[in-house]
């Protein structure tokens, strides 16, 4: 095999390891590292938790004194500050790697290219850029915080082919079919947190949690500017209701209680045309640690969402029924009256799962920039 | 290669050729016809136009005197009346073939394995049922019709992700892109009539006819109830208005010669509901010749013909684009208030036609029988 045929399989290697850490990491990325002596793997690893050693030091470790004179494969550019743990630059280094190969600069200001500059002056053979297509998809999420303090924005809704979520009734359980919520329960799985607003708690009640595969259950954000959640809803029964937050405008700490007793976060945003702050809400979650957050209705606030540029993946999938014209749509939104004033989208692919089509789209136009 | 894959290999030959005459043949079927000798095809042949030989003479005249003691497949199992030409079944005994290998049997019920029957009294090997599923894809305008006396309806939209036909204002031009449309004239130039209602017209003032690709034009049928169609409108201008049909309730000859004075044709058909009957047009086309009709809207017309089962295939091209709630519905239909009344589809197959996607779904349950 050619050199560079060799250098995408090992990086192949790499991003096979991060994606075990997929869901799991946050607010970290996922990494994965493989190194390389002689022709053979003499060391991988990746990232497992947040506060946990890196990838790199997984795989030095493994390689142990073989990792002298090694190449070394990662998937994110190696950090040079100290965190959690400490820099992975100066392990490396004191390990005496001949050079490293980085799929992705590491897209966070701050570091940008230092990791990378200080094992240069180290003597190291350093390149970046290898695969970097598939090591961003890694982590959409982190890129997104890094580069705007927002969460990365996943949009999951389920309509008929006709586009309606719900009959005039509100009846919408359910749209698709058993393969169909299995993969949002995947979806659910890799994300920090899911988001619904109070009239999806009321109408639907739903657990919002992680049932039909394994996997870390979500925090749940429920949008909910005047507080009407009902206590009894399944979000903030049991131990599970601490990974619940209310995000409202109301600031009564009288009413705040109710919920907070129950073990619930309540969480005071800026009021922004009558609602909760979606910009505001999305930056305080990311302070929190939400690095990717996926939104399942409802349609109001799906309508604000999509129009202020908020969304930067559209998971959209159909059922084949037809409901008709007084069905719900999907997004509460009005006043588009030519088809080129549209909310432009692009389709990345379309598939089938069961009965039911899935079409992944993302905007058009690159999201709006916190 | 074993028989039976030699017999495969064969009747997809004949299905090969069957397909060049699809969207020519109407009101016949398309037909294809291959006879092998010896391990060798010596005839082949199509049905290429109504009137014309059907695709066994074909083939039988390119064998000639090789057709003797050599098997013979054919996608349609072959005629044994005479029709507008002499039935096959007498000229394949004639020419003396050995075998005969039919890939489905004639469905109208008048024939229903009486050619079949005929060669195998003639001493003829008779096999049936080869690519059965491909054979009855060739013709599903000619299947329908010959078992309910209806044309195949194929339903066409297209819409945005979240199923708006138009904005608030009606505004739809367009929708989907260049490749959607290319794909819609190709399905036009497939079909015998397109059928719109006249609100569609009287918005849209659609020609209807096909530019894209290379095709014959389709008859054009407006569903014009009280006759409001605007004598001024692109279906009614030029020598191609003759290929217009006028379909309505309005039995005032007076009224009649405004259309007729241009070339078009005024069908007055049973009213249902204040509405042109559906099923009334439908079997007075089926009459006519028309044994494949696209559907292209308005959203009134669809919604009483998906609510009436009386669409075979559904053509959903979804563009990429967000609407809002105050958008067309595809289908004008209303009181269905929970999921499980939905009306079922199943999805065949879904394909991107450049930015947008073609959801192809068929009714859960078999069409109404006429």
């Amino acid at each position: 095999m050619s050199k560079p045929a060799l250098d995408i399989r090992y990086m192949k290697r790499a991003l096979a390891l991060a994606r075990r850490g997929i869901g799991k990491t946050s607010p970290n990325p996922a990494v994965g590292c493989v190194i390389v002596k002689n022709g053979s793997v003499v060391g991988e690893g990746w990232h497992r938790r947040a506060g946990t050693p890196h990838a790199e030091i997984h795989a030095l470790d493994m390689a142990g004194e073989a990792a002298r004179g090694a190449d070394l494969y990662v998937t994110l550019e190696p950090c040079c500050h100290q965190g959690a743990t400490p820099p992975c630059t100066d392990a490396l280094i004191a390990a005496g790697v001949r050079r490293v190969v980085a799929g992705m600069v590491d897209p966070n200001p701050l570091v940008a290219g230092k990791g990378l500059e200080e094992l240069r002056g180290a003597g190291i053979v350093v390149e970046s850029g290898l695969l970097e297509t598939d090591c961003r998809e890694l982590n959409p999420g982190f890129i997104k915080f890094v580069t705007t303090g927002l969460p990365h924005v996943i949009y999951k809704t389920a309509m008929t082919l006709d586009g309606a979520i719900a009959t005039i009734t509100g009846h919408s359980r359910w749209v698709t079919g058993e393969e169909a919520r299995v993969q949002v329960h995947r979806l659910r799985a890799r994300c920090d947190a899911v988001m619904v607003g109070v009239d999806t708690i009321i109408v639907d009640n739903p657990q919002l949690t992680v049932r039909h595969v394994r996997g870390r259950d979500p925090l749940r954000v429920v949008v909910d500017t005047r507080l009407r959640t009902p206590e009894s809803v399944a979000v903030l029964s049991g131990p599970q209701a601490k990974k619940t937050i209310i995000a409202t405008c109301e600031t009564n700490p009288r009413v705040h209680r109710r919920y907070q007793v129950q073990g619930a976060t309540v969480l005071v945003c800026e009021e922004q045309g009558g609602r909760v702050s979606m910009p505001d809400l999305l930056g305080k979650l990311g302070e929190m640690g939400v690095r990717t957050l996926l939104l399942e209705g409802g349609s109001r606030l799906a309508g604000d969402m999509v129009q202020a540029g908020l969304i930067d993946e559209f998971m959209l999938f159909y059922a084949p029924k037809i409901i008709g014209s007084d069905g719900f749509s999907a997004f509460a939104l009005q006043g588009i009256t030519t088809m080129d004033q549209a909310i432009r989208l692009r389709i990345l692919d379309v598939r089938m799962f069961g009965p039911d089509v899935l079409v992944h789209a993302v905007p058009e136009a690159p999201c709006s920039r916190g």
